[in-house]
């Protein structure tokens, strides 16, 4: 594959089991990304050098994705000027998600993170193909033609229930 | 200034006090915007035209504000491929906000939005200069001006408490 | 059966589960119902079809439920004059219904939706009833039958209890 | 007036600065209504023969506010079988409207309340045409024409924003 | 058993594996009552009619149980000037209880309901205790046993922790 | 006056303004009471001090307010058999109230708070008398008197409201 | 092992499999702690005991943890002037952690509790050790060689994702 | 003044109005400390060397308070071992607090801060003054002296609401 353009990082290996699907995603769209681990809390170094490297090593959006008091997002946000799309994790220690999601979303001026839903990682890998997408041609049909799936697998969906009955669609 | 890239929408003009922001600060970025009502209620046809027509248009990155059980940011997401930047407006209807968050946020799987805060339409209009910015070397370079900026304002702040004890900066 | 009276719509397939309590108590009370998949955010112009088609095609009710941010019965509602009654479905992308429900419940002056509990599928079947049978002699005396039967069922759980004590009722 | 078909009651004269929107937009569209005070809490029995005498007295819909632990449209709708849209007020006891909203739409399988967004008596009194105007074609021209008017209203002020730039706008 | 003097009252009898514990304390206590099903929303006159005839009947202390939007114990407050202990339970239908709680705790002046903790059955029996104890000499005699037996489960508890070490308390 | 029988206490003097209410309605029912400070977290021995002298100094029913962690409902509850009424206060440190109301409402199995409405001292001091008046005749008549009052109030307003139209209503 | 120097406390013995993380990690550092059961409801006296008692039998941090209304940490802190970490526990009768939180963290000022995160016994340990090794220098080295092994497992997790690709990690 | 043993940093000047409670409170206690403005997201690395450097520059303990999604308590607790004190504040750009609250109480294992009230810079200046004082015998002598004054100003108020009757202290 390609050099890197996303990058997707997340504050522990226990989140891997939701911030896969951003990977799978950008597979999808054969958009080339690189996957780590960045502790802000446990390796806070490593992460001012992972944001501060980024956009010379070629990275156009970064992903991060974290729970509880989750502030791997804010604080790359904070040391790179690269779009950032953060993703609040549910993690074991979350209380029912709304720390992840207030401590990412709720940034102060002058510091935005892209935030998406609770464990929304997929939604995060479509973002950054449409923010890679807005100047990109190729990208942006990509999108369209997966846009365009989804609406069919509704189509299709409905056409079934119309023609067996509701029940049927039961299982 | 040159043809609008960004695309500023809002559900009501009462949203404008808030969405304003994202409008001066692309003003000061120098990135040309289009700024526009665009009601998901009550124009909902007029919306679907503005989000199918944008990409034509030129618009690279729609910003869409909206409070209470805000649709617009999602609804214009479904109906094009370009990011959409969703902001909360605390609107007088809305119940502390929390319905205006949840409601553009907690999009599903296929369709996202990206979130920033509560009345964040200032961080809004820098996350469109970072869209931007990803492929686009002058604005990134505006962008890190402005982040130095920002920085160079707290240390200007501590200097001063330093200089003068922290009882003269309570004004 | 006749004509359908009441369209039920859903965002996902995968609603069904709860969203079938609407059709069977519309099967109990004889109103005949379409129920169909229609996605705002998946198909939104199939949804501005549905919604603009409605009244026209012999609907008199509209009952409409999503999860998450739900955004599918306020866009009808945009889109219809005819009584929509919204379903916040706790789906699994749902914080706890939190979302389901604000999205629906909060929209602003000028186009209600009239929400019911979540996962209240069955009482927005039985308030589509209501709704017909506001002006349907008929359908007011099932409902007026109905409702003496949910009372007739307390009376004989409570005899039961009084007559077996109520350590029997626990089974 | 004609003779009222809908019943808006509310907990407490206070509620009245709230509830009066259900009036005003049913006085624009020409329906009649009658308005009172009944408190779940306070008359029981009042209330009581309200509900049960509404159907007989002409009334086809029931509109409902209240505010805190807000019983007043649960226990109406468990007393007729006519549809009841209940209005969660704000009220001064009310901790941020959630008691009120919750303790209107979290109604028990079997006794629907068609709940609207907080202090939205004004959709409240909508709502109530538009579930008349579902077997009545006039009113259903009129509300078609009133949501003609909100989407001008949108219109109109897009256009001056166009016309003489946004910051005309915020006066 | 002597004539009932608290009355347990629950909204449906899928309630009882909560209420149950009421009855379970006040028999420890060798407190007569008696336990039926009376749904505010199902059985309104039922209702009216028990409240009406508690204090008639015997009845001291009413205990009402009810989830969701849980109107039954206000409104056996309003029909009754016995003090009426509010039990919310967390039913299938409710949103993480906190329906339940507000819909009962937030009553309006004039009309109070002794709220207990969510599914606090068992306290609710205890409260009916305290207030039958706090003009009953034996009954306050009970509850002082009843309190000192607790702190001895704590401090035997304890003692073993300090003689076996934590690790053996741990199952 | 008598001897008092109902204890009211508050956390901080600054409660005053909305734990009067008890006593004042208290005095229209012509109960005594006495009324004093004890922080639980400031005189903690105060505390045990008053809750463990209350029944002996001829109290029956405590009424405790307190805000923020408002512990001192529940730890008067623990000192002493007698009914304890805990007023959560929304005071300034408080979060909207929430945190008063869940940490005096959320009691362990044993130890029991009859919980009224946030600031809601009023309510308290009637079901202080609603207590007492379940074995004392006097005040059990006073208590119905206090109730039909609350409704011919009610009564009053609506038929200003059918005699003088309700805009008169609006002041 | 040494003299205790922290007190770890709990309300119930069903806490134990919560709180024993605090006592795990003390372990790790080296650090002696006494472990046992203290209720502010059901032993009040026994917690006034014990806090006033502590700082006297050598005690230097308290870590009290309870659930629910929990009042165990702001009443010992009452009671002491040593630092008291308070740990919210998600115990049965909890509402989703936020009674536990709440009533431990919004303490009045005065009296503070160092609180952390909901079940969060662990880091509780950590801030013992670091509130002992604030003047410790042995205690601090191997609070700094600890945070160095957090690092290094997280390294050692992004490095096997490197190299054998993040599908690896996933089990 | 010696020095500092205590660090206040906030992440805005717009924090001083609350975290000068902070420093009056350790100035009240004859502890010297240092205060200035370290923003997490606006001088990221200013906030690196601040934590990295302060125990080496004879700290003891860090005070750092934050609104919104406050991230510099959690990065600051990351970078250094001492213990850190975190005060949520309720700035301008928070949701009523929650997030302030959130994003910095719910840390992960293995990185603890001990967060104080919502705007408890008080509380979070005498916790750092009971930290130092666990191991300085004068320090403990003024916390003891402090508490004491506490319990004495509630005996005060009392001893007037019982000399002069509560109405006199309503001002």
């Amino acid at each position: 594959m390609n050099k890197p353009v996303v990058g997707i990082i997340m504050g522990s290996q226990s989140d891997l089991s939701v911030m896969k699907e951003a990977a799978e995603i950008l597979n999808e769209f054969g958009i080339a990304y690189e996957l780590t681990i960045v502790s802000a809390h446990r390796t806070p170094l490593r992460m001012v050098n992972y944001a501060q490297g980024a956009r010379q090593a070629g990275i156009k959006v970064i992903i991060a994705g974290a729970g509880g008091a989750a502030h791997l997002p804010g604080m790359v946000a904070s040391l790179t000027s690269l779009p950032v799309i953060g993703v609040p994790v549910k993690s074991s220690n979350s209380i029912d998600g709304w720390d992840s999601v207030l401590s990412i979303l709720q940034m102060p001026g002058g510091v935005p993170v892209a935030t998406v839903a609770l464990n929304g990682a997929k939604n995060a890998g479509i973002l950054a193909a449409q923010i890679l997408g807005s100047s990109d041609e190729k990208i942006a049909e990509r999108l369209d033609a997966y846009k365009k799936s989804l609406g069919e697998k509704v189509e299709t969906d409905a056409e079934n229930i119309l023609s067996k009955g509701w029940r049927s669609a039961l299982k």
